[in-house]
């Protein structure tokens, strides 16, 4: 007799782009998290209007498209590039200047996670912004699920791992069809501990002491806000594309 | 002025030998992880009186060193292979066939672990045997410390995220001379979770699952048995040897 658990979908976390030739299965949905700050930032364009945004890996991609007179965010360390629209502070996304436009975007982290995950059955965006419309839509789509971490430069960080927490326990709330890789059951703990107070729960973590020398803490809260978006950004040939659920 | 922690020394774990690279600096003293069971295995016949314990990465390498008369211990997949002296359960190492005795080992994980870190300051092998020990003997050497978990197939596992999670709150017992990476804060949190129980908490685990299919319950129990040596095995030219503490 087969055991129950092989019939069962699969969820489970990768911590770094670089780790992702472990975890790729070509079958899973793909989601993308880079809490502070590029897919909060992502979100945030499109709920404000954006038509169409395009990830890029690098500064000289992104300075061609800006030469063709597109909108680009760029920022490197945490810091907007010099001769960009944008950085990746969520609030720099939001108004009309973003409605209906295509917004070129290339970040320290999170670009870099979209582009090792192209190959996917279907990638998304996550951020706290859309988190509650990204579980029931994952829930949905009945497939493994694969959360990609974008971490620091390659290495594990502690918000995004706080949000694949979240999202582990969201999905488990809504459904008993999945069976948790180990990073999944390290995060739902981890998540646990810290969802009375995640900005306390960060206080110590690398990004947010960074970015609080930086004077980002409005950034940072605004980050951790749950369920301000309905919208689900999904890559689709290249771009990432809205999808309302 | 200089901040604080410019001054620090750091702490940090690194989830999968694939990742290594990442983190790797080779100043730090690099503890190698593998609880269920090549480095529980390993302190268990070093306590037993093994004399040089000799990792090598492929059955291959094993199977020459075997027909050369060696002591062999190989194991994939958490099943011995055949044609050795021993698997990696730890109950194997005891008793008077190790005493005094240059054994090789070649293991799914934890030998690949050590290979990958060999060009760190120094690498030794830790368990919850030796984690008294151990992280007395960290904080005694005022240098910096990655933790390396061996995981499953390159995949970070549960096992060995607990036991770096007891290294770092140990030496924050001990020590505030520590920085935590990120990773360390989020492995303080779920060893705080785990401590009163950590059979328990190891349920759901792949690995735990994959040898209870086996009938090695009695080892997952020895394996997270603190305290049953005062021995730091440590590489020195290619073999690892006994350091007491």
């Amino acid at each position: 007799m087969a055991e129950p658990e092989q019939q069962m979908l699969k969820i489970d976390a990768c911590f770094s782009p670089y780790l992702y030739p472990v975890y790729k299965d070509e079958d899973s949905i793909v989601v993308i998290i880079d809490i502070l700050r590029a897919t909060s930032a992502i979100c945030t364009a499109f709920q404000y209007g954006a038509e169409k945004i395009i990830p890029v890996a690098t500064v000289e991609e992104a300075r061609l498209y800006k030469q063709q007179g597109y909108l680009v965010g760029a920022e490197r360390d945490a810091i907007p590039v010099d001769g960009f629209d944008f950085g990746n502070s969520p609030f720099s996304y939001m108004g009309e200047k973003v409605r209906g436009q295509t917004i070129v975007i290339t970040t320290t982290n999170g670009t870099q996670a979209i582009d090792v995950a192209r190959g996917a059955y279907k990638v998304v965006v996550g951020s706290f912004l859309n988190l509650d419309a990204l579980c029931s839509w994952l829930v949905s789509e009945k497939r493994n699920i694969l959360l990609l971490c974008s971490g620091w430069k390659n290495k594990f960080n502690l918000e995004d791992a706080l949000f694949a927490g979240a999202v582990t326990e969201e999905i488990n709330k809504r459904s008993n069809d999945f069976k948790h890789g180990d990073a999944c059951l390290a995060l739902k703990y981890l998540y646990q501990m810290a969802v009375k107070d995640p900005y306390k729960f960060l206080r110590y973590s690398s990004h947010k002491e960074r970015l609080a020398r930086l004077n980002l803490k409005d950034d940072i809260k605004y980050c951790l806000t749950p369920d301000q978006t309905r919208i689900i950004p999904v890559l689709a040939n290249g771009a990432l594309v809205k999808m309302c659920v």
